[in-house]
């Protein structure tokens, strides 16, 4: 790893030289001290993008929850569990050339975590309440010093992708979303495929289905032309 | 495997000829397309009691929820998600000698599982009613017909163990309770260490702490002595 980090440094490439941020895999939300919140996400798509970056030269820093997939080598590696953590994460490691927010950050937490565990009782079932996280692609969007010069969320959407995933676009203040229809029957979630849409200020840009390492490679060099361009 | 399977019926030792039934590692409950509750149990142990079982001679069903650690060899493997699908495994997996259950089964389900993945709203912030779950342990420990001669259960405790395990074990009406403390610090939960004490009808028998591995050994022999002198 030592040596995979030389080499990232060394690297020449169309990234040589841009500190990017990834933030990957899903976030865990603890409701007592043995039960928590997960989502489905494996880190595979934001394992493959921080590889690709860090291919085409970027310094990475790689913020992950809990993935199933192992980390990329070449970059420098943030474990969190909340989103709480990772937004604390994230900000630590700006400034940035991009950041691309490839997590599925959980929209909330419990309220009130419970210290000892929830037992069964005779009468009611319990309620769980929640508080809103905070929203991480929207903080780094609408920072005023530090916004990385080309900020990239995800849009995990089960249907009218691209109206949901184009709103989302204008409600974070991002540049770019990468949506892909995770519903049922696509086996993209945890599967080795994507289809994503690309939007952006130009509109939608539908990309043909891929494996994932294919979408990091695309989205890797988009990034290099955008940030050459910007 | 199939060897391994083979070895196990052919195998001599104390438990040869007997039938075991196991429950191991956690259950997912979803709460969404894209999101679950799940808890922190790894399979540890439930996986060790199995792989012990099997080296007595037992022939062992494994039914399992999405554990870290990779099933044992030489046991008949049922893979399932939710507490649901594992009560029904167990039920269809009798009539067995004994019944393990070690697995951390979800006490609740989301009462109105989402076929779309829930939205952040302007207004308010979702609340999650729940379901009680099956209560495999105690269903299995009532059974008329089918009751296993052995039905052993596991109690991970916060606070006040042996009392807790006591109540649990007189409640689900089954023969031994094996509790042990997960409570933050003790790495117990996730960890390689085990430390049990075994509630029967002779009372609290506290074991020294020992790994997982040891407290399957022991667990085994002491499932054969019970079932040679019953």
């Amino acid at each position: 790893e030592i040596v995979a980090a030389i080499e990232a440094r060394l690297a020449s490439g169309p990234l040589a030289g841009r500190r990017i941020v990834v933030t990957s895999g899903p976030t865990h939300e603890p409701i007592d001290p043995v039960r928590y919140i997960a989502n489905r996400s494996s880190g595979a798509q934001g394992t493959a993008i921080a590889r690709a970056l860090v291919a085409l030269g970027a310094e990475v820093v790689f913020v992950t929850g809990p993935a199933e997939v192992p980390p990329p080598e070449g970059v420098t590696l943030v474990k969190v569990q909340t989103a709480r953590q990772m937004h604390d994460a994230v900000m630590a490691a700006l400034p940035a050339d991009a950041g691309v927010f490839a997590a599925a950050v959980a929209d909330w937490r419990v309220a009130k975590e419970a210290t000892s565990k929830m037992k069964k009782t005779a009468g009611g079932l319990p309620v769980l309440e929640f508080a809103e996280n905070p929203d991480i692609l929207k903080a780094v969007a609408g920072l005023e010093d530090s916004r990385p010069a080309l900020v990239i969320g995800f849009a995990a959407e089960t249907d009218d992708v691209i109206r949901h995933a184009t709103e989302k676009r204008a409600r974070k203040g991002c540049d770019w979303i990468l949506a892909n229809d995770v519903s049922a029957g696509t086996g993209i979630m945890g599967g080795t495929e994507n289809a994503i849409v690309l939007i952006s200020d130009a509109g939608a840009e539908e990309w043909p289905r891929m494996t994932k390492t294919e979408v990091a490679s695309r989205l890797a060099r988009r990034i290099a032309e955008a940030l050459e361009a910007g």
